[in-house]
This record gives structure tokens, C-alpha cells and sequence, in this order.
């Protein structure tokens, strides 16, 4: 195991209704908010008006900007620190989805930061204070709601890149009632649940030795996925089903089961090449990227591989044939998406291989480096990936 | 799933050596420290003297005490009260087991508390603030070391009692390095792993429904501790062993593996019972009272054994006896217990029924109350389970 530190502060009220405790939470940390929500959805579902409310009866004013929208843009985050600053607004409530919440983390640490916010997500430097941040979570998909991560796409040039701040964006409270999820689309649902398998994946394949505790949570996570997603699509209305699945995606992503191993980012990176160019949405990217990523490097740790088939998808111990047991596993991995509605290949986005090398240069920093920890990978090997996702 | 909240604010500060880094970390919080540990282990090792040096390095003084016992005893934490408040310490620092870091928790919450600190444990009333605490753990067990929880005993009347207390108790930091564990004796080594083993049991039987992410969560941990206690008590220097079991101990008791779900603490009423009038260690008491606790109440759920059975002790699934499961893996239970040098009978401790009356009576309120949720007990109940522990 690797030597670590955890630190996670964020405040989660789990619940039906807690939308309503939105107000009185929000009190003790500031009497002025920027409200920032994405689409028609939370104002359609009247979300935004019991936020409102509750906020109203806590004392606590808001200054409003709707907008964000799935790959949140930089342009609209520059418009919410213009915003803070001239009123005065020093906490940022996101109601909504990852986006949403990944927005409002980029204009909590651009407020305070003389320079471009666009400074952090270049990785020319880290924040060093931000505004509070807190969520009321509308769906499971990005586990932003606990993370100390962003992602935003600036328009120009398409470039969509992340930014990881545990000590200053990780939400001060987020508020989860899995009801405010049974209106989402199967197809979102399904989109969510594969980011949230992604964020287990990406730790799950790791060359820490001895990691057997965070292997185990780590497999229970995806054990958890396989099992309810299905249900929540038979069943949109269950929200026994839907809050486990909510959970689920929070637990994905707090950090903890990824405790003591390094993770590998690689397809996360890859995807974000894909949807800052094709604009697709995150987890259906990765549902493609994945499997693709798992077919170039699973030779490099069989067991592991093996394992993982035989843990989350009950592929039986057969000690003599491991490859076996690691391809079936990613075929039925593949099989589950796809029996969830989701691609499998790029060519279910109209996406071909004309600009497979532009993408790969672009992650790999003009090929001057490589990407990923379980299997590095330079530029040659991400373009190998990308075939192999066609 | 229930509704419920989760916040933990623990630092947790995992790997070899990371008790040099006491000090720098006290420092964020306090310039003079009680400093609070048990009994002789902790100075031959050299530990304290290394905690004094970093604390030294950092500018932070101390006052010292030294004595904590297995079950922590009040009049310790009367004097740590008298210390703090005559030395002006404002912040507690425990390097040690569940003991030590629950004498400290009382400590601190005695300290600004005008009253006799026992109303706490009492269940008089709640503490209202504490100083802060941290903590160097020694011993993977309790779970102290990110819990709000703290149990102490009266010496007056043999009472032992906890307190739970989320928002003010949870230590600001904990400082685990697994190389500390490694001299544990086997004895005690397994007692640890009983009562992480218990911790989970106690939140895995529970009449919640739909909990499907939090089974799992838990069956991981169960997992791990089936897998790891053999492999510490065979290769005792096994650093990498150690680590897994020493953070499957925090992870057994932080909570998240517990949220959205009721759990049934009775096993552990029934122990504070034991180790009160016996002085047993807590642990050893949990694996001799956990199986007979099963053996009374498995019928309540014979599908909730039945999958535990299964998940956790590899017993094959077999629907159509699903008693057969629940008892294959009590005894399944008792076994490992047992091949890990563990009690499992009162006997072994000399212990007769001669008090098993005076017991359930302290547990139960004189017979006012019932204790447990997953089935609630009466007092003749908790004499019909210590029969079943004789």
C-alpha cells in the first residue's frame, strides 16, 4: 500500500426532501450566494424555486446564473466571477449535475485569483483560496459532489482539462435526494453510471502491490453499479434503486477506496480529448474508451485482470487460463453497457478516425509526454486506443 | 437505504514513518498539548520520545500523562481534566490504542464542561464543545481514531458506558503508521481484528432495507479481516499485512460504510457488561459474545445470514436451506476465531453464569428497556445469549 493522506470535509445530507435544508445549511457559511444552475431541467422540475425558498426563509440573498451546460464552458465561469465580484457574493451553490458543480468550483477559485482562472486548469499553478462551494445534486454520475476536482473546456482551441484542489474545492456540504433523480432519461442514467464505473476502474487497475482492502471496496463499488443500474432503468421510479445508484456514484469518487493505491487516468484523459472536439457527453465517452484502453494494456497484469473478471462479473476462477478470464470479463463489461443502452464505439457518435492523431497529440502534450501510471502510454499508444475504439 | 448525514472531518495521515510529522500537524492547531498514553510499550519502543522530539521540533510544549488502561478508567480522565485546565493545555494528543484516544475524547470533552464529565456517558446530556484531539495510533481496533465515539468505565459500580459524539469528538487528525503494529503480540493483534470484525457486524445485521452498496462496503471489510488476521499472525513483520488490516480497522468504524443504514450495537452493550465486572479486553469479549449473539437471533433473517454466509465465509449459496448457510457460517466465524487464538467461550476466560443476571439487569435498565434494533432484547434474552457464550 502507499503512503497517504485523507481528508475529505465535505458534509453529506443523503435523503428525500433534503433539498428543503439547503437554506439553513447555506446560513452558516454566508449570507450571499451566486445560484448556479445549467438547464431548463431544475427550473422545469421546480428545483430551483424550492432552493430559492428555502434559501428566502434562511436569510440568505442570491444572485442568479443559470446556463452551464454539459462540458462546462470557461466563458461562462469568467461571467460568474465578473458576477461575485461585483456583488460581493462569496459562496457558489450549484444545483445540478457535475457540470454545474465543476463550474462552480472554477468560480470559486477564479474569484479570489488575480490572474486567469484558466491558469489552474493549464497547470501553470494551484489555488491558493477559493470561494466555498456546496451542491444540491441532481445526478450521479461525476462524484463531484465530494471531490476536490473540475473539469471545464475552454471554446478555444477545444481544450477540456481538469484541475484537482482537495484542500480548498472539495464542497463544503452537498446535498443528495435521490427522488430528484428518477426524472433523469434512461440514457443519462445509464451515461452517469458509467462515469461512476470509470472513477472505480481508473483506481482499480493500479501497480500498488498489496492492496487488498481497497480491492475489495473497490469491487463493491462496481458490484454495486452492475446491480442497480439495470434496476433503475426497469424501474426509473424505484427510488430505493436510484438511491442506491446516488451513493454509489458519491463513494465512486470521495477518494476513499482509491486510499493507498495510484490510480490510472489515462481513459479519463482520452475521453476528454473526445468530448472537448465532438462535445459528447463524458460517460458515454468513457463507456467507449474503456473497454478499448482494457484491450491494449490488460497483458501487462493478468491476475489483476482476472481478478477483477472473476470479482465483478462472476467470471469463473480458471487459474491456468487468466487471459481468458481477463477478455471475458471486458466483453461482458461491453455487454453490460450495451444491454444499458450505452455505445460501445465511436462510430455510434458518427466519430471516425480523421482526427484520432490531433487528439492524441493533444493529451500527450505534442507527444513530449506520456499518460496514464498502470501502463504508460505516449502518443502512438493512445492513437492504438483509439482504433481500437472505432 | 435511510436518510441520514455524514461528516467526517478526520486528517488521516497513512504510511511508515508519518509520526514524525505529529508535531508540524499539532502545530496547526495548539502550542501546548496534553500528551496522554498507556502504559509501558509505547516509551520502550521509543515511540513517545519520538512524538516529544517532533513536537519539540515544532515548537509545541506538553504536559504529560502517562496510564491509560485497557478500558480506560473515569479517574484518569479526572486528572487529565485537572491537568488541562491548571496547565491551560487546550488540545489532547493520544498515542495509543482505542483506549488511550478514548480517555483522551473524555478528556477533552470534560475540560470545558462545567459538571461531572461522567453526565456525558451517563446519557444526561450532550457535550456542547471539546478541546481538540489527535491521535498516534498503536493498535488497529477500535476505530477510535475517526469515530466521535469514546467508552469509559466507572470504577464506582463497575460501569462501563460510551458516548458518541460526531460533531465535537472525531480526532482533527490521526496518525496511523503500520510499522507501530508490528510488535503487537498475536494475542492482541487478534483481539484488534474481533473488534473491527465486530464493528461491521454490528451495522451489517440491520433490518434497513434496500442497502445493497453499504452490504457490500461492509462484506469488503469483513473480507479483508478474514484475510489479513491470518497473514499478520503468520508473518507478525509483514508491514504491507499490517497496513490493510490497520486501515481495515478505520474504515470498519469511520461510518461511511454504515450510512443509510441501522445498525444493532447490542453484542457490544452486552460486552461492556463482561469486560466491566471482568476486566477483559473489549475485543475478546466481542468474539466470545458476536457468535452466541448470532445463535439467538439468526432466525429473524435467515436471508440476511444466508448472503453473509455466503459473501463473507464462502459458504455455497444453496436456496433451499438458507438455516443451513446462517449456521455454516457462525460456525464458519467461530472457526476463524478460534484458528486466530481467539476465545470463543466464556470458560476460557474462567468466567460462570454467577453474574450473568447482575449483567443483563446493568444492560437493560434493571429490566426498564430492551437493548439491539435488528431484534430488540430483553433481559431474560441477554441471559439467554451469555448461556449460549458459556
Amino acid at each position: 500500500m502507499e503512503s497517504f493522506v485523507f481528508h475529505n470535509e465535505t458534509k453529506i445530507i443523503f435523503g428525500r426532501g433534503t433539498e428543503n435544508r439547503v437554506g439553513a445549511e447555506t446560513a452558516h457559511h454566508a449570507s450571499k450566494v451566486l445560484l448556479h444552475w445549467g438547464q431548463g431541467s431544475v427550473e422545469r422540475s421546480g428545483l430551483i424555486d424550492r432552493v430559492k425558498a428555502s434559501l428566502k426563509a434562511a436569510g440568505v440573498s442570491h444572485v442568479d446564473l443559470p446556463g452551464a451546460q454539459p462540458n462546462p464552458r470557461l466563458s461562462l465561469v469568467y461571467e460568474g466571477i465578473r458576477i461575485c465580484r461585483e456583488e460581493g457574493s462569496g459562496f457558489v451553490l450549484a444545483v445540478g449535475g457535475g457540470s454545474v458543480i465543476d463550474s462552480a468550483k472554477a468560480i470559486a477559485a477564479g474569484v479570489p485569483y488575480q490572474g486567469d482562472v484558466w491558469d489552474f486548469y493549464d497547470g501553470k499553478c494551484q489555488p491558493e483560496r477559493a470561494l466555498k462551494v456546496a451542491c444540491v445534486l441532481t445526478i450521479p454520475a461525476a462524484g463531484s459532489e465530494t471531490s476536490g476536482s473540475t473539469v471545464i473546456t475552454r471554446e478555444e482551441g477545444q481544450l477540456k482539462r481538469g484541475l484537482t484542489c482537495d484542500e480548498h474545492l472539495r464542497p463544503v456540504f452537498s446535498i443528495l435526494n435521490p427522488e430528484l433523480t428518477c426524472t433523469l432519461s434512461p440514457k443519462n442514467t445509464a451515461i452517469g453510471a458509467a462515469d461512476i464505473m470509470s472513477h472505480v476502474m481508473e483506481r482499480y487497475f493500479t501497480n500498488s502491490r498489496e492492496v487488498d482492502l481497497s480491492d475489495r471496496l473497490c469491487e463493491a463499488v462496481m458490484g454495486a453499479v452492475r446491480h442497480n443500474l439495470p434496476r433503475v432503468l426497469a424501474e426509473p421510479d424505484n427510488v430505493d434503486a436510484r438511491a442506491d445508484l446516488m451513493w454509489t456514484g458519491t463513494q465512486a469518487h470521495s477518494d476513499l477506496i482509491g486510499m493507498g493505491r495510484i490510480g490510472d487516468w489515462a481513459s479519463h484523459i482520452i475521453e476528454h480529448e473526445l468530448s472537448a472536439i465532438y462535445d459528447i457527453p463524458h460517460g458515454a465517452g468513457l463507456a467507449v474508451v474503456f473497454p478499448a484502453w482494457m484491450k491494449y494494456v490488460y497483458r501487462h497484469d493478468l491476475p489483476r485482470f482476472a481478478q477483477w473478471a472473476n470479482r465483478v462479473w462472476g467470471v469463473e476462477a480458471d487459474f491456468n487460463h487468466p487471459e481468458s478470464m481477463a477478455l471475458e470479463g471486458i466483453r461482458r463489461l461491453e455487454e453490460f453497457y450495451k444491454r444499458c443502452g450505452l455505445p460501445i464505439r465511436l462510430g455510434e457518435f458518427g466519430i471516425d478516425d480523421a482526427r484520432f492523431d490531433e487528439m492524441a497529440s493533444k493529451a500527450s502534450g505534442g507527444g513530449a509526454h506520456t499518460i496514464g501510471s498502470f501502463v504508460k502510454l505516449d502518443k502512438a499508444a493512445i492513437v492504438a486506443i483509439l482504433k481500437l475504439s472505432v
